[in-house]
């Protein structure tokens, strides 16, 4: 399979956006990538869409040609990729084959969503399954995980709160991100309790918005970029509760993040930044661990002792995360890769990361049932 | 690329079924496959599954994962596509493109539907389209295309109404097809009218079903199976408008065709059955037309004089199409798919086409407001 580069990103501000469409909010992100690749839109060979609630939300099936149409792309082969809270990072992956494989020169990938329909609503996609209908929803399962690694390990809500305050602080540096607003440990923990012990700003908010990247071959990547990103790894992997239901440690994500560096050559020795899933201040925490960049058990110390911050060892969610830019769900795993191509073109402004090589975005989608649907990790590299 | 084949299928009867939930459906259709590959459930390194109901009906993301899981398949890469009618084609071709890349050894894809939620319902998944909210849904959609294809053609109700009376008479030597019973001529044109010409009987019911194939390398096929089916061509493609909107011609489908045959070095005169998007009777008699086995306008000549029958010339819908086997929508595609690998290996029971060496399947998804969001076209050839 040949290499691929990323020539050019994209993407909305991302918050509560009524007055625009699913199809506007796409439309805008992929132009912005087509613009920033400085191409012809013509060349583009292929579409892949991450999309999860169009037809429940919105009545609109086939939201990856309902976009494309208005950017005027017609007559290529577009596809619509669902994988919860990891179809943006599929479709990109999908892309990614696709153009490795030598089927299309030139592929535009992108998420869109809108899940923001009312103040105070919970996205519910899950109804349909067992542990949901117990009562079992998203921020209940992190809610657990967050419990058994305090007892397991020792984590405490100020850890954990500290999270929420590094990544909204990092949201205030992106122009891009749903909040601008600082918080401290107290006004997290404080907030209303939302599943103990997350709180409301321990929690990611229902958002809208999308975001895009073009995808080409080396060769003419090379030609015609100045910057171009290359795609060292792309993995996707479905969870087995191999670790008998240890809800403290993402199983599936220590044998994605493994795969993911023997196919880079890298270790995360050598990653620069991170874009992690934080739907809740627990997750990303416990990617501080699942990508090894610490033993399990040690993610505390790292927010502590401030590794994780710009300016650390290992910035995670140097764009804000999930947990200040929100979380349209398809299009999440594609700002993350957005946000990282910035950072690795140093265009990142008041939230870059110092002469960054090498980034690593990991998201996840499912829920406990059946373990995690898809991790999906890539890890992008400036040759 | 590498040449890709199929070495085992399999489907579930399709219809109303209650009792089954969507992980019930999918799993039997991906065991039969299994069963039928006589393959170690181990050895398949990606699972793709076409499906577009399973959130916004029933509340179940990660379709393709959840019915994995009820296989006993886990950890690996799972993606699921949405593409409208074409969903499970579409599934069928990015489980192509990654066995084709080299990224996995063995696939299986699926399409897995449950669209039967009461009498008389119709798919609304299209409510977020201006033309829908004006009234245009997809009866009304064929009925424009059947009036204009009359209008042009002189094609008449008649003609129509025989595609109804022979797919339902080859559903009747077809177990699996949910509707086992003949119509008359008379029958169809007297039946309900849902958009004029189109009668109850001249449109396909909401069916729940699942259909699946397992893919694999050349060499692989050729070690392990001993009718194996290569994949000869696989086409995707989005329309355009490019013929100004001449609801009496699929202007995709010429493109696509062309393209399919370019790709396999097939013409139509080498291929041996068609199963084709049948939705509504008008359909067939314009992929007739749209696949090259007759000039424009000449499709009512070809059901008159019995060519599209089994036995014919160019048998269509020998398996009895969507109008008899019913139309669970993320699965059509894959049914399509089951049906001329039984075709080619001669299992066809007492629909058996004589000695077929090559099929074709074509299904289209998508409506008017942004001409056909996906036209799959897939060529299937016996060594």
């Amino acid at each position: 399979m040949r290499e691929v580069y990323i020539i050019g990103v994209g993407m909305t501000k991302f918050g509560r956006l009524p007055e625009k469409t699913l199809a506007e909010l796409g439309r805008e992100a992929v132009w912005n990538a087509i613009r920033d690749a400085g191409i012809n839109p013509k060349k583009i060979q292929a579409g892949y869409c991450g999309n999860v609630q169009g037809i429940s939300l919105w009545g609109v099936f086939g939201s990856g040609q309902v976009v494309l149409w208005e950017v005027g792309i017609k007559e290529i082969p577009i596809m619509n990729i669902e994988n919860a809270c990891a179809s943006g990072a599929t479709a990109f992956r999908e892309a990614w084959l696709g153009v490795a494989a030598g089927l299309y020169d030139m592929a535009v990938a992108f998420g869109v969503e809108k899940t923001f329909v009312r103040k105070g609503a919970m996205i519910d996609i899950g109804k349909g399954f067992f542990e949901n209908r117990m009562g079992n929803n998203m921020p209940g399962e992190f809610a657990l995980r967050a419990k058994r690694h305090m007892h397991e390990f020792g984590t405490t809500t100020e850890q954990l709160a500290k999270i929420s305050v590094k990544n909204h602080h990092n949201g205030c540096l992106n122009p891009y991100s749903q909040f601008q607003k600082e918080f401290t440990v107290e006004e997290v923990i404080n907030s209303s309790m939302v599943a103990d012990p997350l709180t409301v700003l321990s929690s990611c908010p229902n958002s809208d918005g999308a975001a895009a990247a073009i995808l080409t071959s080396r060769s003419v990547a090379k030609k015609h970029c100045k910057k171009p990103v290359r795609i060292a790894a792309s993995v996707l992997r479905t969870g087995s509760h191999k670790n008998d239901r240890n809800l403290a440690v993402f199983d599936v994500e220590l044998q994605a993040a493994k795969e993911a560096y023997d196919m880079s050559g890298y270790g995360p020795e050598d990653i620069d930044l991170c874009e992690c899933h934080d739907p809740f201040t627990i997750a990303e925490l416990m990617h501080y661990e699942g990508l090894g960049f610490c033993k399990i058990g040690e993610g505390g110390r790292l927010i502590d002792q401030g590794e994780v911050e710009i300016g650390g060892r290992i910035p995670f969610n140097p764009g804000g995360g999930l947990l200040s830019n929100g979380h349209p769900v398809g299009a999440s795993g594609m700002r993350q890769i957005v946000e990282i191509v910035w950072q690795l073109r140093g265009e990142a402004g008041r939230r870059q990361v110092e002469n960054p090589r090498i980034g690593l975005a990991q998201i996840m989608g499912g829920g406990i049932e059946m373990d995690v649907a898809a991790e999906a990790i890539h890890i992008l590299a400036r040759d």
